[in-house]
């Protein structure tokens, strides 16, 4: 691979396709310019666009794919129509075959996981990829995981959670040894889920040395940024991770309202609308965009379907600094130093009925 | 019972015991002239301070309690030390000997539920009691259950959240025939957890007269204010809950920080104070303070154990509002009138594990 940085784009995927992924690889490779692009899709919708970009022309090598995995195909749908021949299964065939260092994709999140797994195969240790989110916080930023990979968790899958995002943190922040809780309830006697008291108790007992582990956090905590990573099942992750952005879109409407009421709320917002804005970007849910999908053979990044350039940018950046940071490294070698503190398998499941 | 609604009121419960609970009576009383109140606590707190106010002690009585659950205790301690004699018991009891129409504690959550459960003894056809919370949404107010009283939920008891729910929205909004949704994720092939597709299912065959079953609703729907009435298991709704708070604290601060950065947006704050008054009544947490446990034998409520008088108030008022309007009527009636569609009792858990 050459000294930049490459990365494989689903140009089909989300709810713009090309006139989203296009003008967000531009972005992103104005402000990495050691940036390189396989890009991925219908030949008469990309080619054109690309024709427009000399710049990310000469940046990219495109390939054409007959098959783009719709929004609202379900992953098995999407396995049968498209493995092996659609823009998204290339794209991260691509990381597999060592062409790209990481995939992007803002197509349907069921899909990528799906074909994620099935072509790149979970690291070895692991028997359950997690996505991971940024989360914005008063303090900065922490990694949040599971947040919709699968639904339930047992103790040592959250175990593999807690390490993996240890290691994203260590590849994404500047922290040596990052602060890591688990996400509970406190209301119990027995104080939340078994599988997350045993988890507790294993990376306590475990005493890593790239990890500080923290104990248990609650959901308030996730906003405040008590801990560097949160270590959730997939349910209640992603149940946190849409009300926190609903709470956000919520006060956001508040003040809209407000500040268009009187005449005055209008004089005093126009003065202060450069503090406004600075309050629009800290609420962006575009700063946070891309779910890194954990525990696989390769790094895969879903972008939202609805983002727009600048999201989709950000998505792109998000991988550039990992793989620049070698987070793959990272988490294999963890896995493999605390493989000796790992007991052996077991079988408690939260939620056995819903396990993928 | 007199005409009035009585309260009884644990006055040693919250951090602040007597401090907020005397100073919160008064103000509901204030609002609501026919309230009457039942107090338990210590003689040595409680006395002078009604003293102090004349016209509460009319509308009160006293009564002396040696025992106060701490806000640390565990259910069971709370209980061992507690039961029969504590101020927060006598508050229960007082509910079940029909000297008073609901109970309201600041307490501790898990001694007050346990206490609850096993003085007033769950509904006939309930086997579960869930907390119910007032969620603030850009329409107005949703009702959310279960926020923390258990962790898991089988299908048939999903199902008695809705009917609950349903009947407290009824009670508490001008509304005839409440929204109902299920909270769930839509990422995976199965579309979420089996319980709440299985609940779902149950939902739509029964058709109910007094609920309109709405579908799957996802976290963003919570502050959007899709539905009247959020149905999910403890665990998620209570980190839902609290990542809502968390994400409204975090943004206040946000506010606060661009708005006191430069000159001009402090003048700009200055012209719109009216304007961020408003806000922060829209964002202000006591708006919404008040837990209600349903399923059991009386109302109790549960106020937050850090809030103000202001809100301890709301939560005597968000009582008075339900003995007004026939919560526990409307409830019995509804479980009765659908104990025709409940098929027979089943054993799917979701944490089969965490169930208390």
């Amino acid at each position: 691979m050459a000294a930049g940085v490459t990365v494989s784009l689903d140009a089909m995927g989300g709810d713009e396709g090309p006139d989203l992924v296009i003008p967000g690889a531009l972005r992103a490779l104005t402000r990495r310019p050691d940036l390189r692009f396989r890009l991925f899709g219908d030949e008469a919708l990309v080619k054109p666009m690309l024709d427009e970009h000399p710049k990310l022309r000469e940046a990219s090598e495109f390939e054409h794919c007959e098959i783009a995995v719709r929004m609202d195909d379900k992953p098995s749908q999407a396995l049968r129509r498209g493995r092996r021949r659609s823009s998204m299964w290339r794209a991260i065939e691509a990381v597999k075959t060592g062409d790209a260092d990481l995939a992007v994709s803002a197509g349907n999140t069921g899909a990528l996981m799906a074909m994620a797994k099935l072509c790149l195969r979970t690291t070895a240790g692991i028997d359950r990829p997690a996505i991971a989110a940024l989360w914005p916080t008063v303090r900065g930023e922490s990694v949040v995981l599971d947040v919709g990979a699968t639904i339930g968790a047992d103790a040592q899958q959250l175990f593999d959670f807690a390490v993996m995002g240890g290691a994203m943190a260590r590849a994404v922040f500047d922290v040596d040894r990052p602060t890591v809780g688990l996400l509970n309830i406190g209301v119990e006697e027995v104080k939340g889920l078994e599988p997350v008291r045993e988890a507790g108790q294993r990376l306590k007992d475990a005493d890593l040395s790239n990890i500080d582990y923290a104990g248990f956090v609650e959901g308030d905590d996730l906003g405040a940024g008590t801990v560097d990573v949160v270590v959730t099942e997939g349910f209640a992750g992603n149940i946190a991770l849409k009300t926190a952005e609903g709470t956000a879109r919520q006060i956001a409407t508040y003040l809209r309202n407000a500040m268009s009421r009187t005449l005055m709320a209008r004089i005093g917002y126009y003065l202060a609308r450069d503090a406004f804005d600075r309050l629009r970007v800290k609420m962006d849910p575009r700063r946070g965009n891309g779910g890194v999908f954990l525990g696989l053979n390769g790094i895969v990044i879903k972008s939202h379907g609805g983002t727009d350039a600048e999201g989709f940018a950000t998505a792109v950046e998000l991988g550039y600094g990992m793989v620049r940071n070698g987070l793959l490294d990272k988490i294999n070698n963890d896995l493999t130093a605390y493989s000796q503190s790992r007991p052996e398998p077991e079988t408690d499941v939260v939620a056995s009925a819903g396990a993928a």
